[in-house]
C-alpha cells in the first residue's frame, strides 16, 4: 500500500501529467496532498535509503567485479569453463534468495506476499529475461566476425541508449529535456574514457556490424527494461521471491548452455576443471552483483543502474592505478568529467521534472 | 533609448533579482510589464536577429580563418613576418569602421552616438584589451619551453573555463546551474574533438607549464570580458566609433611588436616580404572575424563568442574532410557529440533561468 502511495504521489508530481486548470481545485488537491506527504514523509525517506544503499551496493560490486578479471588475467591464464561458472551464479543467486525467504518465514511467517509457491500468470514471465540474456550470449559469438574485441567494448556503450529509449517505450516513464541530454552525455562520455590508440578501427565496422551490434544492445536493454517490469507490477511480493523464480530460469537456461558448448569438456575433464580461489571469488562476486541488480530494479529503476554500472567503470580504472599501477589517459579524464557532468544534470532534471 | 529598454526588460525576467512578494503588485507589475513588452517586441525581435546574424558570421568567418591557414600550410611554408601581417589587420579593421562611420555620417548626420571625438575617460580604458592581448601573445613565446605546439592547443580550451568564470565575476552577469554544466561540457568536449596519438603527453607538463597555460588563458579570458565591459558601457554609442578606437590601439600595439621582434627582418627584406594572395586573403578573413568579435560584444556577449568559435572548430573539420580529405576520428564523432549537447542545454538553460 505504502509503495504504491509513493508511486502516485511521483505521478501527481509530475507537471505532465497535470491536466487540472482550475486554480482553487488546485488548492484543494495540495491541502490533501501536503496531509498524505506527510504521512509518507518516513516511508519516503526509507525508500530513498533503500534506493541509495542498493545503487551502491551495485556501483561497488560491478567495480569489483572488474578489478577481479583484471587481477585473474594478471595471475595467469585459468582453464575453466565460462558456461559452469554463470550455472554456478544462478545456482548461488538462487540459494542465496532462499537463505533470505527462510529468515523472513521465520521471523514474519508465510504470508501471500512471501510464500513461494505461485501461479501460472505470475511466472510465466520470469523465463523471458533469462531467454533473452542466453539469445544476447550466443550473438555475441557471432559478432567478433565483424568488431574486434576493443571495439566491442566500445559498441557496448549503445546499451545506455537502447536502456534509455526501451525504458520510455515499454515502461512509458518519461525523463525531462535535461535528463535526456544526460543519457547522450553518458553515453559519450563512457566511450571518452575508453578511448585508446586503436578506437578508431571501430569507425570501419561494416553496416552487418553495425545492425548486430544495435540488436544486441537492443536485447540487452529489453531484458533490463522487462526485468524491471516483473519486479514492479507485484509491488507487494517480497524481492526474494521474485529473485528466485527469476533465477531458477536462470539456471536452467545456464544449464543448456552447457549442454550446447561445453558439454564434452564437462564430462571428460570434470565440472570444477580448472577452477581456483580467485574464480570462486569472482562467482561470488557476480552473484551478489546480480541480487544487486535485481534489487535496483525492485526499489530503483534501469536508469540509475545504467549510471551505477557507467560510475563502476570510471571507479575501477581509478583503483587499477594503484593496484596494478595502470595509468590514466587524457580522454579518460575528459570521459570522467562528461559523466560527472551527466550524472550532476540528471539530478539537476529529477528536480526541475 | 531602445537599448536600455531591452536591457531593463532581461533584468526583469531575472528572477535573482526579484524581490518582489507581494502577489498584486507582481500583477500591477506584470500589467505595466505586458504593455512594455509589447512595444519592445518589434525592438526585441530585431535585437535577437542582430544578435543571430553577427553570431553565424563570426561562426563562418572563424571556421573559414583556420581552413585557410591549413590551406596556406599545403600550399608550402611561407616566409612572411606574422608581426606585419598582425599590423595590417588591425589596420584594415580601423580603415572599415571608418568606411562604415562616413556611410553614417552621410545618412544620418554627425551626431553625439556617432562622432569620432571622444573624452579623455571614455577612451582611456580601449588600449587595455590590446595590452592584454600583446601580454598574451609574449607569453606565447615562453610556454613552448614547457609544452609543446599540440599540447598548447589542448591547453588553450582552458579559455572556456576562465571566460565563464572571469564573465561571471566581472560582468556579475548570472549563469544557470545547467549553463555552467553546459560550459565544463563545452570545454571538456572541445578538448576531446582534438584528441590524438599524442594528447597524453600533455599530462606530463610541469606544474610552471599549467601556471603559465592558466595565466595566458585568464588574460585571454580578461581581455575578451573586458571588451564587452567597454562596449556594453555605453550602449548608444555608435559600434563603428567604438570599434575604431579599440583597433587604432590595436594598430600601436602591433607596430610595437614589429619594432621588438621582426625590426630587422622588415628593414632588410622589406614589409611585405613573403606576402602573397593567399596571406592578402587570410588578412582580409582575420580583419572581418575581428569585426564580428566586436560585434558579437556588442550585441551578444562572450559567451556567446565561446560557443561560436568552438561550433567553428567544429565545423572546420567537416569541412576539411572534403576540402583536404582529412580523416574525422572517434573522439572528434564522441567530441561533436559533447558539444552539441553543450549548445542545446545552454539554451535549455536560458529558458529555465
Amino acid at each position: 500500500m505504502d509503495y504504491r502511495k509513493i508511486k502516485d504521489r511521483d505521478k501527481d508530481e509530475d507537471p505532465a501529467d497535470d491536466h487540472s486548470d482550475n486554480l482553487q481545485e488546485k488548492a484543494h488537491f495540495a491541502v490533501v496532498d501536503n496531509m498524505a506527504l506527510l504521512a509518507g514523509i518516513s516511508n519516503n525517506k526509507s525508500q530513498w535509503k533503500l534506493k541509495s544503499i542498493v545503487t551502491l551496493a551495485l556501483t561497488i560490486l560491478t567495480s569489483s567485479q572488474a578489478i577481479l578479471i583484471f587481477w585473474s588475467k594478471r595471475a595467469g591464464k585459468y582453464e575453466y569453463s565460462v558456461t559452469t561458472a554463470n550455472f554456478l551464479v544462478e545456482t548461488l543467486k538462487c540459494a542465496l534468495s532462499l537463505a533470505a525467504l527462510a529468515r523472513i518465514w521465520n521471523n514474519e511467517g508465510v504470508t501471500d506476499d512471501n510464500r513461494l509457491s505461485t501461479t501460472l500468470e505470475e511466472v510465466i514471465v520470469y523465463p523471458i529475461p533469462a531467454a533473452l540474456y542466453l539469445i544476447k550470449n550466443l550473438l555475441q559469438y557471432y559478432i567478433f566476425a565483424y568488431v574486434d574485441a576493443p571495439g566491442y567494448q566500445i559498441l557496448k556503450n549503445l546499451n545506455i541508449i537502447s536502456t534509455g529509449v526501451l525504458y520510455r517505450i515499454i515502461l512509458k516513464k518519461k525523463l525531462s529535456e535535461i535528463q535526456w541530454a544526460a543519457f547522450i552525455l553518458l553515453c559519450a562520455g563512457c566511450t571518452t574514457a575508453q578511448l585508446n590508440s586503436n578506437s578508431d578501427r571501430v569507425l570501419q565496422t561494416s553496416i552487418h556490424g553495425w545492425v548486430m551490434a544495435i540488436v544486441m544492445s537492443l536485447l540487452s536493454g529489453f531484458a533490463g527494461v522487462y526485468t524491471e517490469a516483473i519486479m514492479k507490477k507485484r509491488p507487494q511480493r517480497n524481492v526474494n521471491v521474485q529473485n528466485f523464480w527469476l533465477y531458477v530460469f536462470g539456471m536452467t537456461f545456464n544449464a543448456v548452455a552447457i549442454l550446447i558448448q561445453d558439454f564434452d569438456e564437462v564430462v571428460n575433464k570434470g565440472f570444477f576443471h580448472g577452477y581456483s580461489y580467485i574464480i570462486v571469488l569472482m562467482i561470488v562476486n557476480h552473484a551478489l552483483s546480480g541480487i544487486a541488480v535485481s534489487m535496483v530494479m525492485k526499489y530503483a529503476d534501469n536508469i540509475v543502474k545504467v549510471y551505477a554500472t557507467s560510475v563502476a567503470m570510471l571507479l575501477t580504472a581509478v583503483v587499477s592505478v594503484f593496484l596494478f599501477g595502470f595509468h590514466l589517459s587524457l580522454a579518460f579524464f575528459l570521459g570522467s568529467t562528461v559523466v560527472s557532468m551527466s550524472v550532476y544534470l540528471h539530478s539537476l532534471g529529477k528536480l526541475q521534472r
